[in-house]
């Protein structure tokens, strides 16, 4: 058999990669012990780490005025590069051009890389968020959470040191880019489709999956495992579901788990731009688009993260969407549909919100097994009991609340 | 919205249309009556229809010897044009460099064209069959057809006069490539895939089918309507069952309906390319490849058509191939899936031999709606049930046979 040739990395012929091992490590973090500590949010932890593995090659460090104006403007990095988002670090004070830091992340207090300041700058935070989510409402978690961002802008290269609780507390799903392509071309596969997950996999997502394996040599269910909005299903459940309905529902042959350690910005289009970006790093040539990929509340149009694919220049970006309509069980199809392929009534379909779930589930009533695999659903009713436990803990004035959304 | 520009010709950036119209197809079909007569057979009749309404895009006439044999070693005309299947007319005689023939339909009788003879040459059938159907077993159809061919080949450019009972007989299916490229056009579609029947459409056509809708703008439901191996469903009863279930489960915006005059061949895997290239001249980018596409018996293997496309070189061919593994209803899922998708044993999944399926439509026995949906076996049983009167009637000596196989 011929080998394998994967696509390539964004923008770069190999992965950069700017996490030491070994004793270039230990040596970086002896040196790191001693420089001035800049600590780091969760989304810039994750960031920090994507680059270390090589998720977000080609970038060296943290952008830059010129990167992060033609990145917000017009996806556009100074070099002409493409990427959808700024990935920034942010302090409250100006650093001296120089200046070698040591890069904490506020999560854990760990030490996370070092970085060598090239720019200190003040962003226009309104412009940011008005280009990358399309609001300014407060409300938006990923306004939300520029709108909290450090005064300053710290740009500059960097070396990274950890990836902090990822390997561990995500042991088996956790997985490099570089992992994941040698798996790839150990299988074979030339077209792979990534699935994003940051959901429990439901009979709709099933669906989008199988239809991907259909036309693709093998699909990389890849889910985020950094922080969502309180609320969401944290990981560890998310990762036990998608198990479950892997194990008995996928032939295991055409399907890789996988994990990685960005927070969600909830950008809608330009977080499905970026999803499509590192998944390519990952060694995938296509990524699943579905109904409002990456959106929160009702900010985005249902297929606005499958519109902007459309309106990229030509060679912007290598991996390629795979667009599917919003999807469901239909009665009168007998089977999963969507949009495009039922003709028939609102009232044949299945539909069921994340609200009407979620009181199913914790409160015991029945969900139909075409929304969802019965041992999903046992899952989530399990994690649902713990939350109710929990609740009444609390109510009983032994627990601090959001035991549910915060990681162990 | 930005005007959509479809697929080109195979090798040409036109359709090469050979059928003449209005006056100078009355001044030709004069010309015709006064010159000497070649009789077709029906698969030789069905090639010319097809190069008279542009569909064998670039051809323009039968092959000569160096096109039939580069087309049988190599897939590969005299010039460097992929092609994978000889288009070749034959006669008992060599016919002399010069002479114009009036060609004749030998199933209507009807003049269908002419023809400039610039070549007479003798073939190696055993050869030809080898190459193009991997086997000299004379009881395969398609190497039948060649072992029946008579003596000689005939090449020359040809004038086109009748599209013959096509347009009549399957008023609303039969469409010429000039046709399913406006619609396309009209529709907007970029991404259009072709489903080719020669079959009642079941449950499994369905799910290729839908797979195709959900990744593409559109499918092109492309049905044979020339002849077949007798015992096969004639023409208007597969039209039939494929209205309605179009007409109850497809969205009919996203589906064209389409039917072409050629015989089949059975040649596998060399005629799932012809499929792939002759779509492209009616406009389609995507060609669904299922399980023994256009193959008979045992001579190929399930898959052998899939994977010839991958043997192409660079350019040969720019529709491309949607390659779908076999596919049934498996009571574990839930749902239509197939080898890629399913991880079940056999026992949970549904298959019904043709053999069985005739054997309880012609008795009245139940199908599981699984496999077929009611509306469509409903067409099928009241075909069954007209061939059972026939042969009744022929018991009492007053019918001739074949009736269910030859055309009305």
């Amino acid at each position: 058999m011929a080998k394998t040739t994967l696509i390539s990395p964004h923008g770069s012929p190999t992965l950069k990669i700017l996490l030491l091992e070994g004793k270039e490590r230990d040596d970086e973090l002896k040196r790191a012990e001693k420089l001035p500590k800049l600590v780091m949010s969760s989304r810039e932890t994750g960031d920090l780490i994507m680059m270390g593995i090589g998720g977000f090659t080609p970038l060296e460090g943290f952008m830059g005025y010129d990167d992060w104006k033609g990145v917000c403007q017009d996806m556009k990095m100074k070099n002409g590069l493409f990427w959808p988002i700024p990935v920034t670090l942010s302090n409250n004070e100006k650093i001296n051009q120089g200046t070698e830091l040591c890069l904490i992340s506020g999560e854990t207090n760990e030490i996370m890389g070092t970085m060598k300041v090239t720019e200190s700058y003040k962003i226009d935070k309104e412009f940011e968020c008005k280009n990358v989510f399309k609001t300014n409402d407060p409300e938006h978690p990923g306004v939300k959470m520029v709108m909290e961002q450090k005064e300053w802008n710290i740009a500059g290269p960097v070396k990274v040191l950890s990836e902090s609780y990822f390997p561990t507390d995500f042991k088996g799903i956790y997985q490099r880019p570089a992992e994941s392509r040698k798996i790839f071309m150990e299988r074979g596969w030339k077209t792979i489709a990534a699935l994003q997950l940051r959901n429990p996999m439901h009979r709709s997502h099933e669906y989008l999956a199988k239809i991907a394996i259909e036309v693709s040599d093998g699909l990389y269910i890849h889910q985020l495992v950094g922080q969502l909005k309180p609320g969401d299903i944290p990981a560890d459940v998310r990762v036990k579901c998608i198990d479950k309905l892997v194990e008995l529902y996928f032939d295991k042959s055409r399907v890789l788990q996988g994990g990685y350690p960005l927070d969600m910005r909830y950008a809608g289009p330009r977080e499905a731009l970026l999803h499509a970006l590192f998944r390519q790093n990952f060694g995938c040539t296509h990524m699943i688009i579905g109904r409002d990929h990456a959106g929160v509340g009702n900010y985005y149009g249902p297929f606005d993260a499958q519109e902007i694919f459309f309106q990229l220049w030509d060679g912007a970006l290598e991996c390629k969407m795979l667009p599917i309509d919003w999807t469901f069980w239909c009665y009168k199809c007998g089977g999963m549909a969507s949009m495009k392929t039922c003709p028939h009534a609102k009232e044949d379909r299945l539909f069921l919100s994340g609200t009407a779930l979620r009181k199913s589930l914790s409160e015991g009533g029945d969900v139909a097994v075409e929304f969802s695999r019965k041992e999903v659903l046992e899952v989530l009713r399990e994690y649902y009991a713990s939350l109710t436990e929990k609740v009444e803990i609390k109510m009983h004035g032994h627990a601090t609340g959001d035991a549910d959304t915060k990681r162990k």
